[in-house]
């Protein structure tokens, strides 16, 4: 049996583990996937400076998010329809990120209820990621769901006005499991009227950066603004109150030929200063480059697909063996850079291939 | 059967459809084909930089060109000999460029005559581009049978003084269907002798920027110049009377080793200010390559073995449904790029990769 | 059979022969290998820039090193568990470099005691390389074996206060041959417990530099510090007394992403100046590189798994074997380079690749 | 039967032709080759600026070097051993640079005298390419032989005072003609002994730049150096009264690792100024590239190589044929560059790809 060390194994064994239309629609990227790429390429192209001789016979992972204490400065991205990966989906996605003692961050579209979800591990931490549906009280009503099931944040997804250009998923005729997905049953049940090929056709493509101010303004809660890799948009969203950015490309899912993730982080830490909390969701599966995240400016990285891959494979154990694996690495690159903490990555310990 | 979502797709359906010695003459490029394989990979020199938040429920290609409305920032290129692709050669492709909203460029080599082409798709735009040879009035009477047919501007090849090396050609011993083409069979009746292996010899490789200005001054509608991709001679074509520049290196096909028309278009643009119109040809095959053509300047783009892609796979209909995928594309491109039409795409959308 | 021409063959050949699991041990890098690629690829970044119409009739590659006389600007890094590539080990290792008349790093974890190592090849050159158990005792006592059989400086490895992740090994479930290593059954029977799952755990990682001051100050030997690759750690070595620094990332076997060697060596060498000599250890493999790494400042540089090649092929014969082919294309490089010893390479024989 | 075309043609029918032995001394270079990839991948990093709506209804692409006429600015090289490739060896090169109009640059260790070779080619046009024997009299005697038989111009070869590292040649075992080599044949009747495995040993290392002062004063000839890739030693060439240099790394035969032809001929064509003429060898293959180098300063480049591919296939037809290849090729790349001879390139018909 194939042995599951690193988190490319997970992505083999995932690959072989699911129907060919789900895994295009796990695995797929917008265009020519050139962004896809580019996410996972950009690493490439700094390189870790270590520093040595200092004491790290003590080297924690743990670090703070939004003043909340995690395991390791690494969190689940927020993604849909998780019970084409695992007939648990979510739940089990739950259960794995709590057992790691990281945040899982809950899509809009799941397959299950906010509520559900938490309850499915009731020790974890959850953030809510939201799409706006045109009609705002089905958002309204997910929103209100997590916050009484304890969501601590709201993650608005700011990068999905229309949905991108997926073919892989389009020759395969993947089909969103939209039935299981209790959100888009509300949306439809209120009459709500898709405007594409599926239910995303839902959804509000007329947000303004006032929304940001709104869901401040509601929910008394943090907003991150997810989706952003310009200096423009990054003061934008500290303008408007959001508490925390999501430096992404929707993991290349949108704009092919949009820029990497890591290479938009450094102007995103500039443009922000100490206004807000900067995170990096795109491309990251090794612990190495968890620590080249931090130390370009991230508070920590999001990861999408590889949390996926562990739910197809073993459910919420294979959740938090992939997430384990990244603490591991991340834990060792610490050691081996010299740092004890994630807090004492530095940007002097990175530098642009030359 | 293949599925025809993507411009790729097209060039493969197309190759299965076309005769290995007309495939030659519409693939090749010049020399080892590497300013062919530029003009493509330039596009991933560069990173769209999309901003979001932006109310793009409502997204427009239109565009104009030289003031005349069109559904896309794309054109039609001139090819010559088109009934290599398809039985209905320049009519189809009219009828396809008709359909799809936006303008053709004809050629002075067509299998048609210009007011055969102009009749095949009466409600469409066409531009004439200009070969001159070397019997002047060969060329005078294609002015004016285009001119008396409607066509809205000339377009003059200024990269052809003499023809390109093109092994793939030469290789497999294709041979233009000269008996086809109304201007070369006039021209031989005149007497012309070709001064080398083929028609081309027909033509005048003296030509000098003062042809621009007789042009200009004689014919009364725009002309643009084809096949700048220097400042020096971006802003010579402006001092001469030009409203339009196409930036272009032949689609590879004359000096290999010239510059990609990408690569090119920074510095034309920047030379020619709001003088003139600047569009770019060669390496379109995404809407994510329009709006980053838009952001360097470019007022549109012209497609040129794309449109012969779908003529060869399907004649009008295949013109229509290659640009209107590209027209589908640039309308995501553009949405997912924060901006509500060609107009709001500015050089900020767009960095150079580092 | 295959000729040994070159270290690549070497290469070839001692693969060949050696059982998989050794093979991953020493061929092996941390986590994607990216650095271990790295360092090679370096060289690769750099143009050597030849001299000309120089009398380079006798050409000398003999330099010192620390004031000692060596045949050629090449020593032998230091590598554990000599015997897993040969019966003989270290033994013949020794040998092979005395022959070659370069000198030896003996390694802490050999598979025979300095003295044993020493008495192989009387006329050899030795330094110590030193790992620091948590029992100091224990690497106090393999330093004072070595002092008394003549190693001539310490060379203290400041990159491993944890173990890289290396997949190579856990895949094929390598294991150290630790019962043949004294310095780990004497640590064993002190009662020492392995932190982690091999040996290494043995190892003190809560190191700091002190101990460079400690160690310099105690001995009465220079010593010097391996695993460096910043400025700051080289100016931190120099203030604590280091007579010299090895840039090295362990042969790309502890932290993936860091930076290759040869692309830290020129900031070391700013950094050190006069204070202190500095060597080169990772991707070496050809005399080219070796008179590079001398243009960027390098008193000598230290080959790691080729002497292993050498070894695993024809035991102190193939060590020798391999020093000589790099002593003979050293030579040439020399001469081809227009310098008549290692003294003449200056920053002026090498450009960035632009 | 397959078509010769292109100089890449050639080369596959050359190889197909010839005996292993005889293609790896042809082919190889030294080292891992980078240097030979790097001369033909240089091409590649610079990008041509053609300029269009210049009259080019007559192009011409005679030049002069030093001041005598030749039909392109393409000489032939010198190279050792012509009989190699092909029975009448430089009696046929001879014959066919004279059809084609063009220099041939004879080498030292050809298989002919210089006069037999000039009487091959009574209307050609001849420099003498230099080794310089430790037994003086044996090269003055060859200098002597050429300028009787008219040769205009000696041309010192720089870059060998000893042999390159060249596996190729050594794996297949390939051995020189040297009992059909007038020079070496002298050498060891005169009692010279080799000091390597092969006659270059009898070849002199110790050369200065003196020795060029010697030639310029010596033989009322014009000198020029070959094998320089640096500023530096240009000035030092000027100095010595070189009348023109030629920027080579001996087709990357000699030194693996040193800078490609290309990269080198900005610094020299700056450092020489109108002191010297400035020519190009290594990696031309395209006229493309005859052009790039002639915008970059040079007067005029060198192929080897490809002549002799062109012998190996047909002999002296054979030589003209990819001379003529490459004739017209530089005839187009003009004409499309808006330039009417060698003289009207500019450095500005050349940018470096960004």
């Amino acid at each position: 049996m194939e042995q599951l060390l690193t988190l490319d194994d997970a992505e083999r064994m995932a690959e072989a583990a699911l129907p060919p239309d789900a895994w295009s629609y796990i695995a797929g990227g917008a265009g020519d996937e050139r962004t896809l790429r580019w996410n996972r390429d950009a690493f490439s192209q700094y390189r870790l400076r270590p520093r040595v001789l200092v004491d790290v016979s003590s080297v924690e992972t743990e670090t703070t998010v939004l003043g909340s204490s995690v395991s390791m400065p690494v969190l689940v991205a927020p993604m849909a329809f998780q019970q084409i990966a695992h007939e648990e989906g979510e739940l089990a996605t739950a259960r794995g990120a709590a057992a790691a003692g990281t945040l899982m961050c809950v899509s809009t579209v799941a397959t299950a209820t906010p509520g559900q979800i938490a309850a499915a591990a009731p020790e974890g931490q959850h953030w809510l990621q939201i799409y706006v549906f045109r009609d705002r009280q089905v958002s309204d009503g997910v929103i209100e769901q997590a916050l009484e099931a304890g969501y601590s944040a709201l993650v608005l997804t700011a990068d999905l006005p229309v949905y991108g250009i997926r073919h892989r998923e389009a020759r395969l005729g993947f089909e969103a499991p939209e039935h299981a997905v209790p959100a888009i049953v509300e949306a439809r049940s209120r009459g709500g009227e898709a405007g594409g090929h599926h239910s995303l056709g839902l959804l509000e493509s007329g947000l303004e950066w006032t929304y940001v101010t709104e869901l401040v303004g509601r929910w008394g809660v943090p907003v991150l603004v997810k989706g952003l890799v310009t200096s423009e948009d990054a003061m934008l969203a500290c303008e408007h109150g959001a508490a925390g950015i999501v430096v992404s490309n929707h993991g290349g899912r949108q704009l092919d030929g949009a820029i990497a993730s890591l290479d938009a982080l450094p102007e995103v830490v500039d443009a922000v200063g100490e206004r807000a909390e900067v995170y990096l969701d795109g491309g990251v599966r090794r612990g190495a480059d968890v620590v080249m995240a931090l130390a370009l400016g991230a508070k920590a990285v999001l990861v999408g697909r590889p949390a996926l891959y562990g739910l197809a494979i073993n459910g919420s154990k294979g959740v938090a063996q992939v997430l384990e694996i990244l603490r591991e690495e991340t834990e060792n690159a610490l050691a081996l850079l010299g740092c004890r903490s994630p807090a004492e990555v530095t940007r002097a310990h990175v530098a642009r291939a030359t």
